[in-house]
């Protein structure tokens, strides 16, 4: 719901400007805030990575804590991809604003794979594969966003 | 809980710069991140201000999707607050590592208050006075770190 509501904000900012502009006072506001949101979600899907691939100590509390956080910062960083916001210290591609349809879903399909992967921490009796399977589904949406709309 | 969690690791961190440096493999990388933290705290503390000032529209339902984030968010940065992350890209001063304990009561303090503003925007029935006093209360909490621990 409140998915659906940030990335129709975000449609509406493209169409219009507003009101997800209103948000933000300049450009470089908006680039500035999701890249905020990109630095903790990398953050975090690092830690439960590293979990999941044995590099950090294996703890259901600490997978679930960290994949919350992430399910929480993973829903803003699409409002601020507003018109006028691909150029300055951004590495995002025009690609994005060309083919917004399907940005729009590759990010929908990172958001639900966050919110699977966060189930899955809450999961009694949670597995290191449980975990492994949950945060690799994640990471290739992360992957394939990465390949097609930012610049290396 | 969660958030003595956190203020335990970060102590834990500038004692032994374990195990909260583990979350970060260079110190640039703590300072980035706990400042992608403050800076989607004030974007999203800056939406409440505006409503609760009345230079945004009043609507209890966004004030509380705004407070909620805030409410995560905010127990994020104090851990990367380690040894050695007072130099370079920072505008942290040498106070707060001078007077650990005062700075962890601050933002203790603040963490408090978000939970307070938190709760009032779930009020049934919020008024825009009830706003303006939990995000003033806020907002006294952040301007005095940034008083005392931020380089102007």
């Amino acid at each position: 719901m409140k998915r659906s509501l940030m990335a129709a904000l975000a449609v509406a900012g493209l169409a219009t400007a507003l009101p997800a502009a209103a948000q933000f006072q300049k450009p470089e506001d908006a680039i500035k805030y999701r890249k905020a949101a990109f630095t903790l979600m990398g953050n975090h899907m690092g830690r439960l990575g590293a979990m999941a691939q044995g590099k950090a100590p294996f703890d259901a509390k600490t997978a679930a804590d960290n994949a919350a956080i992430l399910e929480t910062v993973s829903k803003l960083p699409y409002v601020a991809f507003l018109e006028g916001t691909d150029k300055g210290e951004t590495k995002a591609k025009p690609e994005i604003w060309k083919n917004w349809d399907k940005f729009r879903a590759a990010a929908i399909k990172m958001q639900d794979e966050v919110v699977k992967l966060s189930a899955t921490t809450r999961t009694p009796g949670l597995t290191v594969d449980q975990l492994k399977t949950a945060v690799g589904a994640v990471g290739a949406t992360c992957k394939g966003c990465h390949d097609d709309y930012r610049q290396q």
